[in-house]
């Protein structure tokens, strides 16, 4: 069940200031049965005396043994539901690599492929090409292809042999099929829209169409990469934003591209941060300069994420010891809600995204009592906020920070 | 929300093997407040050594307060939401007796009635006979009446006053309404497609009809069981089988019809197992002689429900004693996830099926630390997995198996 709308009812503007951190991929696993996991073997003196004060619980991201990723982890955190608030693929790689992706363009995954000379798919990756690879037949591409019908149509890098297109003009749709054949021996097949009485989706089949066969002519020569397979073809979506449903001024404090788009898809700010990489000292900067501006702060770090995909655990518990070192000038701000937790857990041992919960706390008026002495997934999995589900996480802030009202006479 | 589409989306063959043993009616309670529950109670050096290298938690089969037969508990553990996955009344009491019900046949609840020289219904449970009564008539119906309309009649017993009716034939429908008209006095009523446009449906109402009267002159001499009333009329379910949802080979290991029909119904091999009644040793054979061929394994012992239903603590303890002898046979085989847990608590100082959450074991890589020193409800409700629902499981064992891709990027 979508709940945006029964919290839209009952959100009321109030000036108490919420700060939601995420620390990406923060939920870990022990090396071996019974060992501390990255959070447990990090020094972290700052985060000890906070959870000590504070109540703790676990956060299912999305849904049981689901491992999410970054969209839909952080849609959930932001209390809107993956299931019911889709985004298309190709919207999805938009947004993931920062492309000027606005209201009413169409975001399309592009596969490089390798065509054989008569137009059949040999290798529907063109050989994993490196991204500098990528990068060269990206620049051929644009400096031969800007419009196709009135269609203005962008190329961007993402990585290996995939590349986004954005496509701009008036009257785009998105239900269209996939261009993709998924196997090779055949030809890319043609787009259509699922419905022949729809003429914008037409008009976007028909565009694609073109698109497809220019490429092959700009690429003739290109022993590898002369040829594209399109998928995931979907508008950018226009979700309720953050201050029609919370009622609050919304701002996004955040150094990659992914989560600066998923931020502004829900209708945040994104605050520049100055920095490179996290930059933490560049987004406490951030936001202390627009503290007063702002009464919903979502402030993002990625390393504790990377370096547990990097199966490095003693890097990843230095990230967790690296942000403890910056929660004093963050506690300094005086948030009336402060909540710590995680997209999804990234545990080193396993290398990537993954299912197990994360752990949460919650600093903010009205708590329980809370047994808690640190802020670890075992401290939490015994927390008195019990065990949630991602979507459950904003009503809860908004409560604790008066801006609830209540739900029924 | 159905969630089966998506984790159809994300499942993937790997070579991993998940054996669920389900412990029927495994929760209990204590017999007085304090004391131990029947798991308490039993000696399981097996379990309580296993419970230290596993991760704990509780699962509400269906849902808070639902005390679930035994066909909606299994669906919830095999992952098909039973409010989505409807089973109808008929076609469960068929699969329950193990009767001969394929694809396309119809299944009817039938109730032995009293009626009066009028015909009007003067007991609607024909004084609740005994089973070997309902046999004796139900051999004197199977001798009578073996076609109607080119449809296959054939009659089952299931107890007292209940037997079942199955049609098999071409171009049947379920949508019929019941002749059991639910109080005395009254004829009982014809039943009627609820869409007279539906012909298939209007058949299998004509047949009902024609086989009420049939039934009424076969048994027209007899004093108490002269009249059949029929509800619950329902076609065999087709679901879509786990192979497609989670692209496992499935095989349930079960004595009992239910649980094999069950089984059978999400598209699972049903293995004969030698021996009467549970059959441990047979059980344990049956799984040793497939253990290669299939990736998941539904093991499942009744016993424990069966004892609790009869209200005998002492015995319930005793069957878990029993299954905790079996252990280390199913630890050899070396499944790569293993998860014990019940489809349903039945306490027996409540000597039937009750709503309580059921302990739920999880023996797999990628645990979290957890408290839990032996396998018991106490112990399960402080466990690291929380509060599940039932319907949550399957996700989480193919996650640990490795069989759950990513949700997202």
């Amino acid at each position: 069940m979508d709940m945006l709308p029964v919290i839209a009812e009952l959100s009321q503007k109030t000036p108490s200031k919420i700060l939601l951190v995420v620390l990406d991929g923060v939920g870990g696993l022990p090396q071996q049965h019974g060992g501390p996991t990255e959070l447990a073997a990090a020094h972290t003196p700052n985060l000890d005396a906070l959870a000590k004060q504070s109540a703790l619980g676990l956060l299912t991201p999305v849904y049981p043994g689901l491992a999410p990723g970054s969209g839909p982890g952080h849609l959930s955190l932001f209390g809107y539901d993956p299931f019911q608030y889709l985004v298309g693929r190709g919207a999805l790689s938009a947004i993931g690599i920062g492309a000027d992706f606005q209201d009413g363009d169409v975001g399309v995954r592009g596969n490089f492929a390798t065509l054989d000379a008569q137009g059949l798919v040999v290798d529907r990756r063109a050989g994993r090409p490196s991204d500098a690879e990528n990068v060269r037949v990206v620049s051929k591409l644009k400096a031969a292809i800007s419009e196709i019908e009135g269609v203005r149509v962008s190329f961007y890098t993402e990585s290996e042999h995939r590349f986004v297109v954005i496509l701009r003009g008036a009257g785009l749709g998105e239900k269209v099929s996939d261009t993709d054949p998924q196997k090779t021996g055949v030809a890319p097949l043609p787009s259509h829209p699922h419905n022949a009485a729809d003429a914008a989706s037409a008009k976007t089949a028909r565009v694609l169409n073109a698109l497809t066969a220019r490429i092959r002519e700009v690429l003739h020569d290109e022993p590898q990469i002369n040829g594209a397979l399109f998928r995931g073809i979907s508008e950018k979506p226009r979700f309720p934003s953050m201050a029609e449903v919370y009622k609050v001024r919304a701002a996004c404090v955040a150094s990659y591209p992914m989560y600066k788009g998923v931020a502004s898809l829900v209708g945040m700010d994104v605050l520049p941060v100055e920095g490179v990489e996290d930059a933490p000292q560049g987004k406490v900067k951030a936001l202390q300069a627009h503290w007063e501006q702002y009464d919903f702060f979502y402030l993002h770090f990625k390393k504790t994420d990377s370096t547990g995909e990097d199966g490095n655990f003693q890097e990843k518990a230095h990230k967790v010891e690296l942000f403890d070192q910056l929660l004093p000038e963050l506690l300094a701000l005086k948030p009336d809600v402060l909540a710590i937790t995680g997209d999804h857990s990234t545990p080193s041992v396993l290398k990537a995204h993954s299912w197990h919960p994360v752990p949460l706390l919650l600093h903010a008026p009205f708590l329980r009592n809370d047994p808690a002495q640190r802020f670890t997934e075992d401290e939490a999995s015994k927390g008195s906020l019990g065990h949630l589900r991602g979507v459950e996480l904003m009503p809860l802030l908004l409560a604790h920070a008066g801006k609830l009202q209540k739900y029924g006479a």
